[in-house]
This record gives structure tokens, sequence and C-alpha cells, in this order.
């Protein structure tokens, strides 16, 4: 990930008790993305998102899977990006053409969304709605291989350290080999950069892989993991309540506070050989 | 904040160098809500989003107000919780009536979100998109006060100690005074509280007063602050590319990395009397 250039560099003021100066800091960037889609009558606005640029295609085919939209790559005939006044590429737009053949009413993202989060549905009626059943069993990993993940991460991606400001999501094989990892300021798009780089590489189902969160598993988080078909989540930090309770219908193994030597398991301990 | 159930205890299996154990864990508690508007010939989707739960009418007022949606809590006529067929409130739905007079059309979210963000836009258009103008002067506050509003909001709030699982927000006077603070799985969420809260009490615009987040600084962070007219944005963790923009585009005070007594200013530095 070295290579992206996902930061820019500039001057700030450090206070602290010896006074004040000036020095360079680097921050992550940001910058809006609006997916749009192209129809036979024209193009229409599919989804607005902050992200830090770079990989972009694997963002909007990450997304598109992930929200029930699309089922595999080949469903995606194209990305274009639209000139602006000047001819040069938007970088803040992408415009996808779905193959022949595949109908998508974008309304239908919200109400999605809305019907696998609610409240009332039951662990079934959720996984339904989510487009995914169980998971299958296995693997099974050694604890103390979950310990190494993070520092396997961080190794190769760097711009967190620097920044502070990136969000990371990281996919390894059962062996704990580190297949792919992406950054992003927010958590939703390195993860459905990571899910939309193993969709191209034809990948999924992600059965006997590890998936790793740089922060907190949110709901979001581990719907984007059970659809990718990933049985183990491991995060750095705190799951939430729903996230929980997904990853226990989905049959889904869910590892919390993954630092420090130790971590919390929150779901699905046979996979880690512990009850 | 102490009297809030945002959590949820749940026993968990920790892994460490010791073996496996089983101890009780908190979890944040993550639930959608659904916001809709009550019109006159009916109802219509508004939002849909994952949030804590607690404090749902200053979210939405929040939410209104920072999407320029409404300009004062008076704009807003009631809130209702429909039932559900058991005849209880739904949890997971709010809807909105907004007085009489207003017009709002749902399908300017994205669009205004999308102005107001988009790459190519020079700090004046954005800012009018905001339908804010540049902050007025002042105040000027101490560097080591600043230090000082971490501690306080953590002895105030509780939660976060226990789960680490939720983001907050919290509001000081110039003075260091800690005047409210709102926790939420999303970040956003506990803003849109805040500023909910602020509408309600009559306290917009917040000139003269100090907005501190204990976790990253992002450009949609900062856009609800200066929408609230806040001079001075502090966050524990580092701002992005696009927050630092808006922020110099403002004229608003933005400090990161707030911790371990020492800070960075990115844009601002006037009120904090170094340069």
């Amino acid at each position: 990930m070295s290579d992206e250039v996902n930061t820019r560099t500039r001057e700030v003021l450090l206070v602290d008790e010896h006074g004040v100066q000036p020095l360079p800091d680097e921050l992550a960037i940001e910058a809006a993305l609006e997916m749009r889609l192209a129809t036979d009558g024209g193009e229409r606005a599919l989804a607005v998102t902050m992200r830090t640029p770079g990989h972009d295609e694997e963002l909007a085919r990450g997304f598109l899977f992930a929200e029930n939209l699309i089922e595999s790559a080949e469903d995606i005939a194209s990305f274009h990006r639209p000139a602006g006044l000047d001819g040069d590429p938007l970088p803040d737009r992408l415009v996808i053409r779905l193959r022949a053949g595949i109908e998508l009413d974008p309304d239908r993202l919200e109400r999605h969304f809305f019907a696998t989060s609610a409240c009332g549905l039951c662990g079934k009626a959720r996984l339904d709605a989510l487009g995914t059943g169980r998971l299958s069993e296995g693997p099974v990993i050694e604890p103390g291989l979950l310990h190494e993940l993070p520092e396997r991460l961080r190794s190769a991606q760097g711009t967190f350290q620097r920044t502070g400001g990136l969000h990371a999501a990281a996919l390894f094989s059962a062996a704990g080999e580190l297949l792919a990892a992406r950054e992003d300021v927010g958590r939703h798009n390195a993860l459905d950069k990571l899910i939309g780089w193993a969709l191209d590489e034809r990948r999924l189902p992600l059965a006997g892989h590890i998936l790793l969160l740089s922060g907190r598993a949110s709901y979001e988080l581990v719907q984007k993991a059970a659809r990718a078909g990933v049985p183990l989540v491991a995060a750095v930090s705190a799951p939430s309540s729903l996230a929980v309770a997904l990853a226990e219908d989905a049959g889904m193994t869910l590892v919390g506070f993954l630092r420090e030597g130790r971590f919390n398991v929150y779901a699905g301990a046979e996979r880690l050989g512990v009850r």
C-alpha cells in the first residue's frame, strides 16, 4: 500500500510544555466520491461517500456487492470517469455501467439497509434480508496466530502509523498470510475496497479467510463481512451489540480487543478451539 | 450521562497468556433509527442511521439542522413514535412533523451533502452551500485550558471508558466549563445529539464555545460544527485534509491530537494566542 498517495503534508503548530513550534504533519486525504449509475436513459446518482482517493473502482464494486446490488465482478460492465469543464477526469465522480440484463433500483439501497438493521427482526429474517445464509464451519485458527496479525498489517501499511487518521481492513489466509489490505478515512470504505479487490480476484466467498479491522466492529462492517462469507472477523477495538448479534446469527467468529497479547471472543469460539 | 442505558453486559471469553476465561463485557448498544417526515399526504422516509438509543429527538433535531433542513428548534412541530403491531412504540422509528409553512424536500439531503463536500468547490462556494459564513473572531483560549478538557469529559461520561465502543462530543464554555456531552456508536450522531441539545436550549449560534471530539475530526464533523457556529474544535485524534480545509475557509480554530500534554494547531491559531 506504500505506493498510494493518500496523505498530504502540511505545516502545523505543535503546542506542548516547551512552547510552540512549527512542524510538518501528514494528513489523511478525505474527499467526496459520487457514484453514479449509467442507464440507457442517462445517469442517476447512486451514493456519495467521503473517502480517501485511490482504489475507487474497488470501493464501488465492494459497495455494490455488500448492498446486494450485484452478485459478481462480471455484473459490472465498465467504470467511467466523466471529464470536467477543463477536459480532465473529475476526481470526485465515478460512473458505473452494469452488464446488460442487470436491473438496479437505487431506491432499494436505503430500504435494504433498513431491512437488514431493523431492531425487530429475528436472526433468520435478518440473514435473509442480507442475502446470506449461515457460514459453513471451519477453519480452526490457533489463538496465538491472531496475536501476530496486527503487527503483520502494520509492517505492510505505514500510512496509519504516520497520520493516525486512516482505518484499515486486511484479509489474511487461515495460515496468517496477509493477502491484501486497504486504508481509508471511512472504515466502511476500507472494507468495501478490500471486498471489491477480492471480488475482482474471484476469491468470493471468503471461506477459510480472516478479516482484521484496525478499529471497532460495527454492525455495518460485520454485515459486509458476512455477505462476503468471511468466517472469522477480528477487531483491534470493541464490537457493538448489534455486530455481536449478527455474528451469532450468521455463525461467524467475532473477536474484539485484539491487542497486547489478549483478545475477547464474542461469538463462534469453536473456530478458535476454545469454549 | 450516567443515567443513560446505552450498554449491555454480556459474557465473553477472554483469551490471553493465562488461557481462556469467561468474563462479563459491556457492549455499546447499536440499533437502527429510521427518521420519517410526516406530511399532509402521509409519511416519507428521511434517513436511516445506526445509533446508540437515547436522545433520539436531539439526534433528529441536530441532524435536520446540520443538513440545512431547519433553522431553529421551532421549525419542528412535534415528534411521534408510531406503535408497532403489539401497540408499543417502535424503538427504531421516529416521525418528525415540521411546523406549518416549512417545506422540505428529502431529495435535497444527498444533493446538499455532495454540494458541500465536492472537491472542485472553492472555499467561498463551499461555505455558501453549507449555509454558513465565516465565523466571527474570538474567543481567545489559554492553551493550557485545552489540556484539561479531555479529563473533564472523561469524569463526566463513563460509558466510553467501559466499552471502548462509543464516540463522544462535548460542549464547553470558553472558560472550560462542561455544558453537555453526548455519546454514540457513530461520531456524527454524538455531535448531532449535542447540537440538537443546544438548539433546544436556544444556544445557537455557539459563538464563544469549544467543541471537544473524542476521536478524529472528519469533514462531516467540522461541517456540523461550522453550521452550529462553533469557533474552536479540538479533537483527541487526527483531522482529515478536507476537515482542515473547511476549518480554514470558515475561520475556525481546529486542534488535533489533544492528549498527553500536547496538541497540534491546524487552523486559526490566533484564538490560542499562538502563531
